[in-house]
């Protein structure tokens, strides 16, 4: 869940859930929805009861952890889980850290403890306060039943250090090892409605490769990416999979007259 | 919402959501929230029925309209209203006319209507086929109470061409002629943390008007973006408000020492 009314106005695109999205997948972990909401308590905090009632095991959110008024997810969090907002002693800790590092560096003799700067160790009670590598804003982790819940900053820079150092073990081990590869065909001379055929043949097939066409060029000058990727119980398994998919799929195109490149190339007009 | 399993296991960011965000706020609509689901039935019906439970004057949906096996965002429609699909004539005569056009150009005798190619023409009961402009599936039209919904197709020339085309005028008519403006100032030599509460005030003074700063240096050598916005009445209603509190807001900064700037300039390292 993306926090942020930057988002729903299109001032910005959604790369932190694109980045997540793609370190999850490659972690073995399938990722179920993505949700954009507002800096808004009341729409955000059912957005998020709704989410906990279908158990996902892992739930991240990114943004409004900062220190102006309108950093509202810990607020949210807490009123979706009828909890109190109280002061976290270690979260305190941490963020008096930070500005005496500040303070060091710069020559400065002190940094107060402002209230906006004790409003970033204010987070619900029962739960977590995350070490923030690169930034002062902790992050928080909540573990509810059946859930473990990880709200993360939405600066980019310190989403990323946290997830890494945090969050991606917990997912790596929940995934078992499983492997998610990829690979994409680029074809030429062949429909996407001609195309769509062989690529349900090649699905049924093939089970746990998922194959998805995306035409890059129009109907009828056709430029088609064919992406397949496959979760594994490891990676051999995955490869393996992507292997035979890919190469039953290449053979049906070519006897359709289709060209088939395995890297993307220029588009060729062609008939 | 973005439907589409590439969004979810990260292989692109969600470009068409930011675009139908930032054109939606121009014509004067609050967007309430984005969700992206995968290429599955059971669970994207699922979350359409959330959705219209909400009752949104306006649901759009993009992706999943094409003529491939995993492309089921009208089979996911019907099913999330208790629908059947069905081949619309209106829809076959509108996908009929583009291969015909294709086969003159190209001076191919006959484009057979194949199973995939009718799959673009069978859209639930009950709604419309949306012209498409410079694609080959037609959009989709389904009039509910209290909600209009349209089906878009996920290449994003296409969404954003039967967007102009068919959608805006409608968003345009809702809004009443309500504006939206923006504008940013940029800000050396002031800790986030610092600023949160100057925020706070000029927001309260300025009722309608949404300031949010977004942190582009780190904490302790910062530079910071503001981002001004507001929703008005009409345009100069929206641009007065925007200049009344971006005018006090500036004044709050320069009387804390920290330096402002009505544009982008370059990061200046300095305490």
């Amino acid at each position: 869940m993306s926090v942020g009314n930057e988002l729903l106005i299109g001032k910005i695109a959604n790369t932190n859930a694109q980045w997540l999205a793609k370190r999850a997948t490659a972690l073995g972990i399938t990722v179920k929805r993505v949700t954009v909401m507002p800096d808004n308590v009341v729409e955000t905090a059912r957005a998020i009861r709704e989410t906990l009632k279908r158990k996902p095991q892992f739930f991240l959110t990114t943004g409004g952890l900062g220190p102006t008024f309108d950093d509202k997810t810990l607020e949210t969090i807490a009123k979706a889980l009828n909890r109190k907002l109280d002061v976290n002693q270690e979260a305190l800790r941490m963020v008096r850290m930070k500005y005496q590092m500040y303070a060091s560096k710069t020559g400065i003799s002190h940094v107060d403890l402002t209230k906006a700067r004790v409003k970033m160790a204010t987070i619900p009670e029962g739960t977590m306060p995350v070490n923030n590598p690169v930034g002062t804003a902790p992050a928080v982790r909540v573990d509810l039943e059946g859930t473990i819940l990880f709200a993360l900053p939405g600066v980019p820079r310190e989403m990323e250090a946290i997830f890494e150092e945090t969050v991606a073990p917990l997912l790596e081990e929940a995934s078992g090892g499983a492997a998610f590869y990829e690979k994409s065909l680029f074809v030429d001379n062949i429909m996407e409605s001609v195309l769509a055929p062989l690529i349900d043949v090649t699905m049924l097939d093939n089970s746990g490769v998922y194959v998805k066409s995306h035409p890059k060029g129009k109907e009828n000058l056709p430029h088609i990416e064919i992406h397949l990727s496959a979760m594994g119980a490891n990676a051999e398994d995955a490869k393996e999979k992507l292997r035979r998919a890919a190469a039953q799929l290449s053979g049906l195109i070519l006897r359709n007259k289709g060209k088939v490149y395995p890297k993307e190339h220029r588009l060729v007009q062609s008939n």
